[in-house]
C-alpha cells in the first residue's frame, strides 16, 4: 500500500511508524543538498513520496519536522566529537579523528548542520543551541590547549577549528566522491581523504623551498599588485 | 517615482536602464546568501523592490536574468585569476594573491559561483562552461607546476586547489566578518585573513613537535578507534 496513492492525511492502521520514520529519512535527504531554510512542505512531501496532508498529520508545524529530522544526526555527531576529545590518544590522533568525523559528516549530511543551527536560532530552541555551544566550546578548549602547549601555532582556536571544518566540508563535497557506494568502500576512501586533509592541515602544502621563498609576514602589504 | 509603486510591468520612460541595473544588482544579492537554484521570480522581485511583472518585462526567461546577474561577476573573477597566474611575482606571491581573491570573492558573492556553475550546466550554456573550464585548467596547470617543481607536495593539483578554495570559502563566511563595512576597512581585514589562510595552507597549523609526534602515513589505519 504505497503512501503515494493515499490522498488522505491520516495513514492506514499499522503504517504509522513506518510512515513517520520514512518521512524523517526523506526530510534529512532534502536537507542534505542545500541549506534551504525555506524548504516547503510540498517539497518535503514530494521527496518523501507522501502527500502534504500526511506531512501535516505527523507534524502540524513544519519546523518541528525539520528539527526532528536533524536532531538524531546532530546528537550522534556531538557524541562522536566528545568521544574523540576524551580519547586517550595523542593530540595528533585526535586531530586526525576529528578530520575524519568532519569529512564523514559533511559527506553524509551536507548542509544539515548549517540548517540545524539556523533553525534552532530561529525557533529559539534554547536546549538545542546550548548543547551545540557546549560541544563547540569543548572543541575550542581542545584547540586552545594545543596552542598553549606549543603544538599548534596561531592566535585563535576558532580560526583553527573553522579552517579544519572548511577544508573538510569542501573536500567532502567534491564531485569525485559523489559516486561512492556504501561502506566499506566509502569508509576506505573517506579515511584516505582524512589522512590527506589532516596532513595538509597540520603540515601545509608547501615544501621547505617554497616556505623559505616567501617567509610569511602577516602585516606585509604583499598584495598591492592586486589593488 | 519609486518602482515599488508601479503595478505595470513596463517601466516609465527614462527609468528603463536604472531599473534593469538595479534588478541585476538585487538579483546578485539574492543569489549571494544561499545556493538557491529554485529562486522564484517573486522572491527576486521582492528583493529588488519591483513587481514580478517588471522582472518579466526585462527577462521573460528567469534563467536569463540569473545568468545576466552572475556573468559580469564571474568574468571579473576569471580575469583576476588570469592576471595573478600571469604575474611576474614568485609562486609564493601568486598563491597569496589567489588566496586573497578566493576570500574576497566568497566574502562578496557567497554562493554565486556555485549557482552559476549549476545554472550554466542546466541551461547548457556551452560558452560559459568552456570559459570557466579554461580558467580552471590554467589554475590546475599552475598548481601542477608547483608540484612538479617540488615547491608543493601531494599527488593532485585538484586536491590542492579544492583545499585552498574550501579554506577560503569557509573563512570568508565566518560570522565575525559579516559586520565589515566597505573598503578600506574590509580590504585590510580580508588581506590579514588571506595572509593567515595562506600561511596555514602552505605551512600547516602544527609546530615541529606536533608534526614529529604523529608522522603522517596516508595508508595507516590510524582511525580504527572510531570504527
Amino acid at each position: 500500500m504505497p503512501m503515494e496513492m493515499r490522498s488522505q492525511g491520516r495513514p492506514a492502521r499499522g503504517d504509522g511508524e513506518v510512515g513517520r520514520i520514512r518521512l524523517l529519512e526523506r526530510t534529512r535527504e532534502a536537507l542534505k543538498a542545500k541549506p534551504k531554510i525555506d524548504l516547503q512542505r510540498r517539497e518535503i512531501a514530494l521527496a518523501a513520496g507522501v502527500t502534504p496532508a500526511l506531512v501535516s498529520y505527523y507534524y502540524p508545524d513544519k519546523w518541528d519536522l525539520l528539527a526532528a529530522a536533524a536532531k538524531p544526526v546532530i546528537e550522534s555527531y556531538t557524541a562522536e566529537v566528545r568521544a574523540i576529545l576524551g580519547d586517550e590518544g595523542s593530540p595528533h590522533r585526535k586531530v586526525l579523528a576529528l578530520t575524519y568525523l568532519f569529512i564523514d559528516f559533511n559527506f553524509q549530511h551536507g548542509y544539515l548542520l548549517d540548517f540545524y543551527l539556523e533553525n534552532s536560532a530561529r525557533m529559539a530552541r534554547q536546549d538545542d543551541m546550548r548543547h551545540l555551544q557546549e560541544v563547540y566550546g569543548e572543541m575550542m578548549a581542545f584547540f586552545d590547549g594545543l596552542l598553549r602547549d606549543g603544538l599548534m601555532r596561531g592566535d585563535s582556536p576558532a580560526f583553527i577549528q573553522a579552517s579544519l571544518w572548511g577544508l573538510c566540508k569542501y573536500v567532502a563535497q567534491q564531485p569525485s566522491l559523489a559516486g561512492l557506494g556504501d561502506a566499506p568502500e566509502r569508509d576506505a576512501v573517506l579515511r584516505a581523504q582524512a589522512a590527506k586533509v589532516c596532513d595538509l592541515f597540520l603540515n601545509g602544502a608547501a615544501t621547505g623551498s617554497m616556505a623559505e621563498m616567501g617567509g610569511v609576514d602577516h602585516r606585509a602589504p604583499v598584495l598591492s599588485a592586486l589593488a
